[in-house]
């Protein structure tokens, strides 16, 4: 399976941190994301939407940073990362579209303009990482992980964003219970950092 | 199972959607959203985002459009719409990210400025929706639906907001890809119309 990945991009973190933990190979291909080389072919054949990163696993092709969480657990890691039964699938997709969202939005983009330079609307990430972190924290003050009561890939998802939040100026000083969640994921057995977190 | 809903929001036309497509019951409350009935108790008990739609099944309570059509296929609905196979729930969930993220942020809050007067970023939410409907369209060119070959969740999730896409003055006139899924989603048997689309 190739990972085309980018060492700094958090939503290549994602993948690699979870194929980490889960202990699945990846063949890890560094792309030229300065040069551009993921807005053009080969690349855009197989991702037109020229973002990192992608899986290929034989005649798969998959775009998004949470699609291929669930292909990785569910066809490798196994059901504790993953489960079968839909109800508790649906808690962690809860997670999935707040680190597809918020998150993105929010604390991600805030990097994107501090750390790499993009002209986004700086405002507008602080103001969105400031409506989801007291939320996250909330929710991590009863419960030791996101979702069903053990690490799931929506911690795996969640985790890279929130603690690379510092790098796009935002203080995590306040979310004490997200503190500790960031120690717990730091503590599991295969973890693996990035740069920043 | 209750659906706390806003029959105006297309986040709970979503799930009003596919159970109507899948002959699933829901007892629907209407919520008084111009009231705020969503932002304080007891609707924040159940979810501390006050978003809507809510979805309480028994003793689970969802939040998120998108994780409560993960249950509701996959309790509910069964196979054709949420397969068992981690591959294929993958290929779904990358839709599912994008509704979240690239049509939430685009055409959706487009509509939120024209028709509810939010005070968001008109151009931007433009911008977006500038760049993930030439992506959806192309990919439709050669696909009938968005996922694994037949209507799933995918298209449920995406569907509400392109087809509402309009009433935040986005031509869809240029997408003609588009328009014909457009028309497939509602020519499925029990399709069920919202106000707008």
């Amino acid at each position: 399976m190739k990972l085309y990945d980018l060492e700094l991009s958090g939503n290549c973190y994602k993948v690699r941190l979870f194929a980490a933990l889960a202990g699945i190979d990846l063949e890890i291909v560094p792309v030229d994301f300065l040069g551009g080389a993921h807005k053009r072919p080969p690349l855009t054949d197989l991702n037109p939407w020229g973002e990192l990163p992608i899986l290929v696993d034989g005649e798969r092709v998959l775009r998004d940073s949470q699609a291929i969480l669930v292909h990785l657990a569910g066809s490798y890691g196994g059901a504790a990362w993953w489960p079968a039964e839909a109800p508790l699938q649906a808690e962690i997709v809860q997670w999935l579209s707040t680190a597809a969202n918020e998150i993105q939005n929010g604390p991600a983009s805030a990097r994107l303009v501090d750390r790499f330079g993009y002209t986004l609307d700086k405002a507008d990430t602080l103001a969105r990482a400031a409506r989801i972190l007291p939320l996250l924290d909330a929710h991590l003050a009863d419960h030791d992980w996101l979702a069903i009561g053990r690490p799931t890939i929506a911690d795996c998802a969640m985790y890279p964003y929130v603690a690379l939040a510092p790098e796009g100026g935002i203080d995590l000083a306040p979310y004490r219970h997200i503190a500790r969640w960031i120690e717990r994921v730091r503590a599991l057995p295969g973890y693996r950092a990035m740069p920043g977190t």
